[in-house]
């Protein structure tokens, strides 16, 4: 169990565990602590080093033995607004899936359905140990920023813009370039930099076939205009490259034309990414695309993306959960595990046979940790344990049924540990969750507006799920 | 909360709750109720009616409002005295994973270091709702044996059988096959139909490449004499095939000379069964052979298995972990996610695109329930909530961030629900998990005993795990 030496002090040590910093060396501290005081990181080191170093502040002593310590993790494609349409499309045809289910849902929701979903969410995203997470899209980035702002988390928001396509809902059809540009461009200012600096304001384009030219330039303009990042999807289907092949005159697909509008560049996150070619993987490590890779997601509904071939390119890949209704479980524990076994097996139709030794443990750990940081160009801040970045820490109890033994603590935090071993979390220097109790928002309370929000927007939404069995 | 109401009575009755009984009607009661006799289901209705109708036996009342209650799933295919080497060949080739790591640790295990593997393994199993399991062979029967008593559980026992093959650890490479089934006749008579008859033994066939042709006859034959299963790795890795045509003449693999040797019949449970082809799937099929699926060890370590076309060709498939090291997690709810999402994925190989339809939740879930049942040829009496049948239950608390919103009761199951959300689990009718907590064994003490005759045993065997990152 933790335990903890109250003190009436500023400066914090957590001490006495082993530490996996994801620095630059890859040090691990077998018996380190890690010293924080506010919202930052002071010092790291061996537990009895820092301990006497820092004496004289009469810290508040934390004894995590038996205890990891690492970066929170970083979830980097998280539709946060989705969450309360968890099981609306399990087992659904692509087309079910998204004019019938999730459109109708999407554009039914009010902005307090998009604080709750975010809120449900987020204690989801923390039982899983993630401290930073970028929005994928949703229709209402205040709702989301007020339930960011509670949660205690670091987020990068996007609204889900798209000025074209076929089939849109009434309400979302009606949209110009301007306005999309005009509506981000005044979130950025509202939100941009706000709760303590953990929430920042990006661009986002919800995909090709839903975007114009104008759209892509003036988000490619606007983005850089503000300097932030621009979160859009890319290369999600075969269809998806067919249809920018004979629209728009490219050779391949969405990444060649992005290419070409000149919107491949570094603060690029470019979702799923799945249907690239080779030429493609180069033009990404090129302009210093950042890629999201949804394990789950992907085998539901996309297919398997070049992870291996990218990151033997240069790019920076780093994982995202996606929403409920692509996914249903949304923890980055699980993407970790899942990340592993799909790249393993996908080599059988290159190799003949799968290949335990791809995409390795340590490889993992570094998606969701300093890449993820890098894939929402936070990377100054977050992402590692080191000195004078953020306090965005987790803490994982490895003595369960769960992880025993314990013969490669890395592969074990990738491979074996489950969200039950997550404990406590802190962002921003501040203890979000501590012995799996969250302390900023009430589960049960969630939980309950959450279950009375998504009954009300299906029967508003007009949305049916049928009956799989014969329930009597 | 689980509420209960105490009485000196045999009559238990659980409640209120949403009861899916994968019976041959699939019916999913909302408000239900089961009545257990000692080992027994002795009824099962909608609450009010049940409740009525047993008042006279003056039951205990177990109110499950707001809970789901399923049969105990069956997981066909476990090393459970491979639980002490979790995380001892991660990201390794499979000849260092065999010769280096497994061949090493098995070799050098002791009754004892059985006991507490079969121990940790049973915890990890009841925590992810598993009331049955095939093992699918280790060195010590007996240590097993004395395991499974304790915990509660119900379990297939199977020694690891091997006759012949290369680079076999020496005290392997003695063995006879008539020494081989004469050491299980023992064992058959020692254990077979104890601790309350929730222990079977069965005939085990560690793979073809380590069997003669007498082994695989003898095998065959001492089956069927005691009318019991066997339980054999088929059709593994592509090399096994080869080595079968190569080495026993026959047109294809594996399952091809099985059905030569008549060893394809209904008593037979094929593990993983990755690599044969359209005619060897209905050569399974004519003769009731069972196959054991285990998604996560595929991914890693065999292939994409042909589940849709062995499903559709009448085939009963049901899900196994395999062992820790080439899972890691041995949660038969984890498997049920991947084997959705790997099946749903794998179409990619032959439509162009994944197939979301593919693999239903409710196919997944008839897969650890009844189809397991089946594959352990223990139908008439588990893998279903019917009258008649053993009370073997698992009961779910779906009212947590893991599973809400709720939409879609089957699919929320399989693809959303984590080892957290189930509560209780009853075996032959008595309780081995109340609240989460593990009433057979003290799970602490298992953990100490796991992690000290882990640490002994791979400095015996001579393992060593290098390490991943810069520890200091």
């Amino acid at each position: 169990m933790e335990s903890e030496n109250k003190k009436n002090s500023s400066v914090i040590i957590l001490h006495n565990a082993l530490i996996v910093t994801m620095d630059p060396q890859n040090r691990v501290f077998r018996s380190g602590a890690v010293v924080i005081k506010d919202d930052t990181i002071k010092a790291i080191g061996q537990s009895t080093d820092m301990v006497s170093q820092f004496s004289s502040f009469s810290p508040q002593l934390i004894d995590f033995e038996g205890h990891f310590i690492l970066p929170g993790f970083i979830n980097t494609h998280v539709h946060s607004s989705q969450q309360l349409a968890r099981g609306i499309a399990d087992d659904v045809d692509l087309l079910t899936w998204l004019h019938h289910r999730i459109w109708p849902y999407e554009s039914n929701m009010t902005e307090d359905d998009s604080y709750i979903s975010t809120l449900l969410c987020g204690i989801e995203l923390i039982h899983s140990g993630v401290t930073c997470f970028a929005e994928a899209g949703g229709q209402h980035v205040t709702g989301m920023a007020r339930a960011v702002q509670l949660l205690g988390l670091r987020a990068c928001l996007v609204q889900s813009i798209m000025d074209a396509g076929e089939g849109l809902p009434a309400s979302w059809a009606k949209w110009t370039a301007e306005e999309c540009i005009q509506s981000q461009k005044e979130l950025y200012k509202k939100h941009h930099n706000t709760a303590d600096g953990r929430i920042r304001v990006w661009f986002g384009i919800r995909q090709i076939m839903n975007s114009t030219d104008d759209l892509l330039n003036g988000t490619r303009d606007a983005a850089e205009e503000l300097e932030t990042g621009i979160h859009m999807h890319v290369a999600e289907i075969p269809y998806e490259n067919q249809h920018v092949m004979e629209r728009r005159g490219v050779r391949h697909g969405t990444v060649t034309y992005l290419e070409k509008v000149k919107l491949l560049r570094n603060n690029l996150l470019a979702a799923h990414t799945v249907w690239v070619n080779d030429d493609e993987v180069s033009l990404l490590a090129k302009a210093g695309v950042k890629v999201s890779h949804c394990p789950a997601a992907a085998m539901h509904m996309l297919g398997f993306a070049p992870v291996r071939e990218m990151l033997d390119a240069g790019v920076c890949v780093s994982l995202g959960t996606d929403g409920a209704p692509s996914n249903n479980r949304m923890s980055i524990v699980d993407e970790m595990y899942l990340a592993s076994l799909i790249n393993k097996g996908r080599e059988v139709f290159t190799k003949g046979t799968t290949d335990p030794t791809a995409l390795r443990a340590e490889t993992i750990l570094k998606m969701v940790t300093i890449n993820g940081a890098k894939s929402v160009l936070w990377d100054k801040e977050i992402g590692s344990l080191e000195v004078g970045k953020k306090a965005d820490i987790i803490v994982v109890n490895p003595s369960s049924w769960s992880m025993m033994p314990v013969h490669d603590c890395i592969s074990s935090i990738v491979y074996s540990m489950r969200t039950e071993n997550i404990t406590s979390l802190m962002c921003n220097g501040r203890w979000i969750m501590r012995d799996k109790r969250i302390l900023t928002v009430n589960e049960e309370e969630v939980i309950s507006m959450a279950k009375r929000a998504s009954s009300d927007l299906l029967k508003k939404a007009g949305i049916q799920i049928p009956s799989r069995m014969n329930v009597v």
